[in-house]
């Protein structure tokens, strides 16, 4: 039986309309999954939204757009209008949701009092959700997100280290992975040698893997984060727990031979996004590349 | 006329005295250089050194060294003289130094006081070395090296910035580029997104880079270093800073499609070396992979 899986369909002026109909026309898809698109109805017609292809939860506009893709109200509004709905919905009926991308100007204009997605899937379900990433065998958290390298050391307790790794446990378990084998980036560098450079691998990381393994759960560490991304991309590891941003996301982009999906872990819910922006410059041009939002959908199925 | 080089062998336990012949065996390497090697003469015998391959500075031993490779104090004391007289050398004749990997164990059984070549260095020359690594068309020199990243914030000083990014420019003149096009790496995850986490791109990077353009050198930055490091694996720039160890090394190893040297510039000569360490598990074995020499031996001869 197909899985019914709701997609936000983004910023109406943004490649958002154009890649999900691009994604829900790949066959395999198609095949795969029944869609419920939340979104504006004109856009995601000019894509080519026909009624075979999903069913449409219209977000009309009385409005008219500007004719070139840029930061607007109106497109705000809908594409809040749209997420709002859309974690509502996938709360009620326990349904995987895919976004895609909003613009952040377009909520500021629009009087949204969320910078994005996230922080509004945080507010909306009380759930404290955790930021992982996906690419083909890669996989890999993140125990803080965007914070400044200084403030590290005073975020990085043993406890959030502990709640992250048990969060991308039961993620990777919900991924398929039955008794996942996980390891830990070191905060430092060489894991900061016995103590040479840095007590945080001591003090915060070991206690929290020490504890995490008493409970049974397969994870190895900390680990140097060089040595560790290079034996992860060797298949060692079904994912990696990393302490800071640029520790994931640096050898993230530069290790994927796949599409980067974007996932929320730890919600009531899966939900995944594309991990690109709404790209006005190409945006109406019948030229963006769906295969990150293919991914993104297929990764939501897996759950 | 063939470059004359010194090459220390390392640490005669080790891989050091095998890659050494095997790197002088390559026939590239044969044709463009005149070694000098500074080592061990039974263990470089044993691996194959005959006269023809390059002149040999002896340092004898009197003693049976263990039949496993281990630390040892008699090969510390070996490896220790044959850097130092390899840097007392290069001074004199102003001639590049090859180091083979020493065993830092080696060199406190043998009351070495230096946990390594660099710092040998730095102290023997009186010059503050800048670490740098090749591999390819790939390269990057770190502002700091081995430091916890608690520290980073406290350590990245507008004038570190400042000196570093000087010495690689040079460096990178050194190699061969007339004007090199340098780019810098943020600290903060998205260059800190103008304050919002970070306050060192502002405050400290900005400023140096600005007095750098200043002088004429092109150099652009801070950038997010996730997508700096593509930027980079896509040959936008010569070379990239980074304020970090792991922000070099860990996307330089899952990026190089080429053997990794490590550099140390801003001495009097210039110094290079394999970036793998003494591999006692297979020393002796004729397993060890001397491609990193090779590139270790090139990289040098290219001042």
């Amino acid at each position: 039986m197909k899985k019914t899986i709701l997609i936000t369909a983004g910023d109406p002026l943004g490649i958002g309309p154009e890649i999900t109909i691009k994604a829900l026309q790949n066959p395999h898809v198609r095949s795969v999954c029944k869609a419920v698109i939340i979104g504006e109805p004109s856009t995601l017609k000019r894509a080519g939204f026909t009624p075979h292809l999903a069913e449409l939860i219209p977000l009309e506009t009385t409005q008219t757009f500007p004719a070139t893709p840029q930061p607007n109200q109106e497109a705000g509004r809908i594409s809040f209008q749209a997420v709002k709905l859309g974690i509502k919905w996938a709360l009620e009926k326990n349904l995987p949701l895919v976004t895609a991308p909003i613009n952040k100007q377009s909520w500021t204009l629009a009087g949204v009092p969320f910078t994005g997605h996230t922080e509004l899937l945080r507010a909306a379900t009380q759930a404290d959700g955790l930021m992982m990433f996906v690419s083909g065998n890669l996989r890999c958290a993140l125990v803080t997100e965007h914070f400044a390298i200084s403030d590290l050391s005073r975020i990085l307790t043993k406890n959030l280290i502990y709640t992250r790794a048990k969060s991308f446990y039961l993620a990777l378990q919900q991924l398929g992975f039955k008794k996942p084998k996980m390891a830990v980036c070191a905060l430092n560098p060489h894991a900061s040698d016995n103590g040479k450079f840095g007590t945080e691998e001591k003090n915060r990381i070991i206690p929290a893997v020490r504890t995490l393994q008493k409970e049974g759960i397969l994870l190895e560490g900390p680990f140097p984060c060089d040595s560790l991304w290079a034996a992860h991309v060797h298949g060692k590891y079904d994912g990696i727990l990393c302490m800071y941003h640029d520790q994931a996301l640096l050898p993230l982009k530069l290790a994927a031979r796949k599409p980067i999906v974007h996932l929320t872990a730890g919600l009531p819910f899966l939900r995944t996004s594309p991990t690109h922006g709404t790209a006005f410059d190409i945006a109406g041009k019948n030229q963006a590349d769906p295969s990150s939002m293919v991914q993104a959908v297929l990764q939501a199925l897996n759950t």
